[in-house]
């Protein structure tokens, strides 16, 4: 077997071997020797998101003079490829490095470079051609390219992913309040019997709760489109030209369709991340609402003999291979799952967002990887409880029918006409023998049937401002 | 010594033996003997607000008859004096009690309608003449009537103590940059020296942080103001008048002109706390940024010559009775703690909020308990770091100059007048005989000292855009 | 009105009114000012720890002959009543004030110092006659102070309050476990009808869950046990006496108890706080554990009609006026929303926990405070659970046989006798029909009555293993 | 191209295609569809440990007489392949899927069964020669198997990986404070000047931290090798062999070398995870350490010239390309994210502990996941710190002198000899005029230099107990 062909790279410390079909160059080759810590790479969405930059970048400094045409043109066409994510397998690094993000600005200036002395013609390590630093990264420093990397990624994972994700399940919801509008049934407080919504009513709660988060969500996008582009080291903008900031970030809006504007201040851009803790609470509060979502559905759904029972899963996987009707609720332990991890690592950004030091935060590769995977595991746990538990999800008429029948609460209903104290005694009577409110009633002799199921009519009672 | 004296109150129980000073009754007792648990009581913030609420309920309840109107007029007076704070001794139960509030609820209406008893002329206790339920909670559960005080009780005191307190620090922290505008400093990042930076641009960066936490929790304001009310035990409203959502809740906007309005969906607003949790996440947010803020002080203010230096707290009690300049940062370590309790409180109400089950969250008290503490500890802690810490807070312009003339990272300005590789064998040649900059340029002969001079301008660093 | 008298009282930094009826002095006074964060002061437990310390450093002092016999007799005296709780109205700082507790350490030897003035027949605030620091702080810092009263206190309260009431809960949850073991019910697993087992079994594994928790509670005390006293400013020990540490430990060790010894490495216990960063883990266990029973027995007494329905809670309070059987499980409430409280405040103390700079950790009343708060809520709200809600449990063995009867799952024993696909065929027809099983099998004429009764043994299924 | 082949697989819910070159069967296909939730699959740790368990299994079965011997054979052989990692591509299910671990037991149910058909000359899927239900999962459910799994992984991972890495970084810690014990330096309390202590003393602050530590994490190992096995579905065991789980116990055990027993109360294990929620917090504790440590270690190498400073990291990387001195802490910046990491990750396991349902917690693939992912981090980044950070640290003896020198806090050494008014009239001076001490003191002619370095002796006041 041949060893793996290599070739060597510089840096500022000097020569080092990389693997001859890999675009990185030294500092990345240094930083994969250095960091070996877990399993999790850096987030695609972040090299991506720097891909764009530099694209950007390369533009604008081929407008402001600052950058030969031609060396822009191929900084640009590479940097593209790194933007659509045709290069997956050149950015190795993981999560766990430089708090800056500076290893993985630099795994793609070396990328970028790299691929763009193949496209003039040159061949890869050929700084004088194009140089990762010089070139790739005219204008800009990690410190000031990374968190709006992390800006970029963000706003694009909730415009194209979280948002309609959760859009799209609260429609389901909703179409299930309106399919379930008829069925009236039994509320529950404290998870004790209580006096009746519809099944509908309650679904639309479960929608409301989501509309809720989605407003807070969207909310956010204005924090998100503030990108910190243009600060370089400390936030002055030293060895960036004036202009760089302002009109990189108007191509960075060109390119995405998002109203990307310059930080009013820079320097806390750098050294804080209060508008993705923000947005990280925003995730957290999505996931309280879906936790509460998912385990009611769950609660309904039990049994389907000895439980609820009064909404039926539908089945995607065997739960018993002998006993028909046991299907587990297994989206909505997988939605439950994914709710409290992304309560977790909303609560590893809020500390990570309080430990910057003076002119920088050194925890941005957490909040970043922090913040998407909580709105990836929220956009697939969404999608995969849509479709797989809330689009097929069917109540149990009789089931729920059962339960207003033998439901003691309806009693409410009786004393307007029976007077309270006569009422309470046709519920004691009906819970001392195990009776329906009617039995009870009709064995007192206080009505006829007629007459009570005229009374007791817990439509009335779920709708009481609808009808007289 | 005499036994204290005792009044019989009664319930659907039967009777219990009060404490005769009290207004409370039955319910109100048997809480009390049932939950001993912590020492912290329900806030006081929670029974005034419910006072508000009695209030508003009485009067509209006598605008729409349900209600007589001297029964009304004595119960509104009675409650008027809950929410102003004048009974603080009659609200015993703690924040452990049954998770829907109902105890603390009950505990208002007993007092209001013991108080309300004898405004009218009569006895404590006499239910026939003004009745905590079916007087003082007409048209009222505590499933709507609970987490409509949470919410007033939240928003006034985001209104009238969060937020003045946040407003006063960023205006002091801003008036400190502005007075520092002039002081050129190294700036730090990663710990490590880095380009200069204005102490100015340093403290408008903490202004921008809390200016952007501010405007996330004035966009609160409009969530905390929609209220629960009228959807009374479940959502549908029952035994509600039809029109006292809308009444009721106008006349609170009257009380306090906040605009409050009835919720959207009712289901939700019983079921679920996203309100809240938001609110609780905007508050961390904050919390997040002033650990910053406060710890970034303690950082420059280390020392006084073994650390950074850069600034001297003021000295408001004794550090250390033998050692002049030795200011201890109290007020940094009372701000950073508060942040850390907000983060965990925060915490709780995220957790606290997943878990509702079906038509109520029973976490109530729990959530109510945890978003005041932490807008009070944040409001408290802001004033008195405002007060005691920033307003009195000096810059050291020797130590910061200083600093900035041992600067390694001035060398970056030199490249531009003797290039790179000049520049960098200046900065070894200092490095490695612990030279000043301008020490090592002189001794290499580069350029005279005036030449240095001008060219190694860190004014001109700190403000590259400003100046030519 | 009189204005309450104040007296002059002096420190390194100039004199300071204090109110003439309090023993604190001008470091009080002063922290008092300065420091308004909050409502809550800090715990008694402290002050109390703090009060032993006091004592046993006098006795220690004195017998090293570091202190007069007759100065050091009044210090112990007046350091006895202050851990004895005897003067509870003259500690009133607040819990948010420095964070090595130094203000609290200086309140506790201003009090002692006056207090032992008087016992010396002096005045308050004669220094010379006993002074607070010179006296009353000999040999201790407040560094090595305060969190050895962090270590007592917390000791001192699991070894008396949260211990006593955790042993209480699970004597109380296994006595359940034997009156429940003769009933066979319904298992759910997935909230799913599952294979049965007894709820004896059920509450067997309750307490089960607690006595892991316990155990790991019992394992630290030798960690809180490890005192810092001895270390004074940064571990060293400078200005104490070699011989200080050992002593006064023994002596605390006397007059709790407890097994508490000098901690091996000062400088570890000064700078962080491992051990009630453990400890709070262990308390956090608890809490988790704690949720699920309470969470269990609520989904258990859910009903009374249409939930499961097979435990009856106390009624402790009116759950509705109206409707008999409707309980509310307020203890379960009371305790799941203590356990979400102590993961939050647990939450916080990991995170001050990590935030020591060099030689001390700064977050020192926030753990404390945390730390015994928790202690107290989980032994309170314990005690609360067990005699409220668990002592008066009953079973309710018509619903859960009934369950038995009904459920699907005993499928599963069937299939031994008639085969597999039989066996289904039964359960699907049962499932179909709206049948129990045994009328299923009858329908298909599989077996009769009194066969399906032998082969169809719940009790059998829930001890597999102890019949044939 | 050609589509790639599929075969087809079947469950009890019917036919299911497959991809032809994959083991896995028709359940893990209908998961594979169902479950597309985030990017990351099922630990490998879990998978092998499930493999070390159906070895157990079938050698166990074939023992008790319940399993042919060659079937078994050829089940423990495939298992063996499993838990030796040999079939990584066959396991391609997500974390987030149904919150037994079923799918993932099934996974290793048929992958197993598949390969043993092979090992046994069969085709894959032929469940007539092996089976994943009856002859792989035979005596066992995925309600032990997994939590059972969850155990052997967490126990393997902190003997193999967890423990070694922090033992050597105790060791390291050790080396630098054996050599650093001579170096006195300034302490800091308050981020203050304190009194002095040797560097040595520090880092044996930092080697104790961790050693409580790492005693918690071996205290931990008896309630990980506690395996849920023979409780089978519900805790009762039925279908499991009442020998089975003694047995295949036993052999798990002889395989690692682990203590491994079955638990006390098979219905705790099922429905609770209090033990890996402890190793949880043991693992927090753990990061809390480390946070500190290296956070400590990041200041005092802050710097060069305007930090602190008395430390110099290891350059790894470049840090700037024309500053020589400017290395940045990157391995303190990834130990300090993965121990913030470690802290989210740990509040999720404890939330989702609290949330079993009755006889199950359907949390487990996230408890899983986080705590073996927590020990991975913190076994990888303390490796990489060690090596790269630690090893490698070298103090700075001038500047550590100069600091001493510097110092005011000297100053409580002076007062033995000149008195405590005159010493402060030192240290008066010293501040004011920016004087050392020594200067201070030499010109208010109070001692000569001679005696003044007799007196103020920083190595003494570090040692005060060792030397006269």
């Amino acid at each position: 077997m041949m060893t793996p062909a290599v070739r060597i790279e510089h840096d500022s410390m000097g020569a080092v071997e990389v693997p001859a079909d890999r675009y990185w160059g030294a500092q990345t080759q240094r930083a994969l020797e250095h960091f070996r810590i877990g399993t999790e790479r850096m987030p695609q969405e972040m090299v991506q998101a720097l891909g764009l930059i530099k694209r950007a970048a390369a533009e604008t400094n081929a407008a402001l003079e600052l950058l030969p045409r031609q060396t822009a043109d191929a900084v640009a066409r590479a940097a593209t490829e790194v933007a659509s994510g045709a290069l997956p397998n050149h950015f190795p690094l993981c999560v766990w490095q430089t708090g800056s993000g500076t290893q993985t600005n630099m795994n793609v200036n070396e990328v970028v470079a790299n691929r763009a002395c193949e496209l003039l013609g040159g061949v890869r390590g050929d700084r004088k051609l194009v140089h990762p630093n010089d070139h790739v990264n005219l204008c800009q420093s990690s410190n000031d390219v990374f968190p709006a990397a992390m800006h970029i990624a963000a706003a694009l994972g909730l415009r194209s992913m979280l948002l309609p994700s959760l859009q799209a399940l609260e429609a389901e919801l909703e179409a299930r309040a309106h399919e379930f509008a008829g069925l009236v049934k039994v509320g529950r407080t404290h998870l004790q019997d209580a006096v009746p919504l519809t099944l509908g009513q309650e679904f639309s709660g479960y929608a409301a709760q989501l509309a809720l988060c989605r407003r807070q969500l969207e909310g956010m996008m204005p924090l998100l489109c503030a990108l910190a582009l243009g600060g370089t080291a400390v936030g002055t903008g030293l060895n960036a030209h004036p202009e760089f900031a302002r009109r990189a970030v108007a191509r960075l809006a060109g390119y995405t369709g998002l109203p990307f504007l310059p930080v009013d201040n820079p320097f806390a851009a750098l050294a804080g991340h209060e508008a993705l803790v923000a947005y990280s609470g925003a995730l957290r509060t999505l996931a309280v609402a879906l936790f509460k979502v998912g385990n009611d559905i769950r609660l309904l759904a039990s049994g389907p003999r000895c439980g609820i029972g009064e909404l039926e899963l539908p089945a995607n996987e065997p739960g018993s291979s002998i006993m028909p009707g046991k299907v587990n609720p297994t989206q909505c332990e997988a939605l439950t799952m994914v709710a409290v991890q992304v309560m977790g690592l909303d609560n590893a950004v809020g500390i990570a967002g309080s430990q910057g030091h003076l002119e920088l935060n050194v925890f941005k590769p957490l909040i970043a990887r922090n913040v998407l995977e909580s709105a990836r595991l929220l956009a697939d746990s969404m999608r995969s409880f849509r479709m797989h538990a809330v689009r097929g999800l069917r109540a149990v008429p009789e089931r729920i029918a059962s339960h207003v029948d033998r439901s003691l609460m309806l009693v409410t209903a009786l004393s307007r006409h029976v007077g309270y104290d006569r009422a309470a005694e046709v519920a004691h009577l009906a819970h001392a023998e195990g009776l329906t409110l009617r039995e009870a009633c009709l064995r007192l002799g206080l009505m006829d049937g007629e007459a009570f199921d005229r009374a007791v009519d817990p439509v009335r009672m779920a709708h009481p401002h609808d009808m007289g």
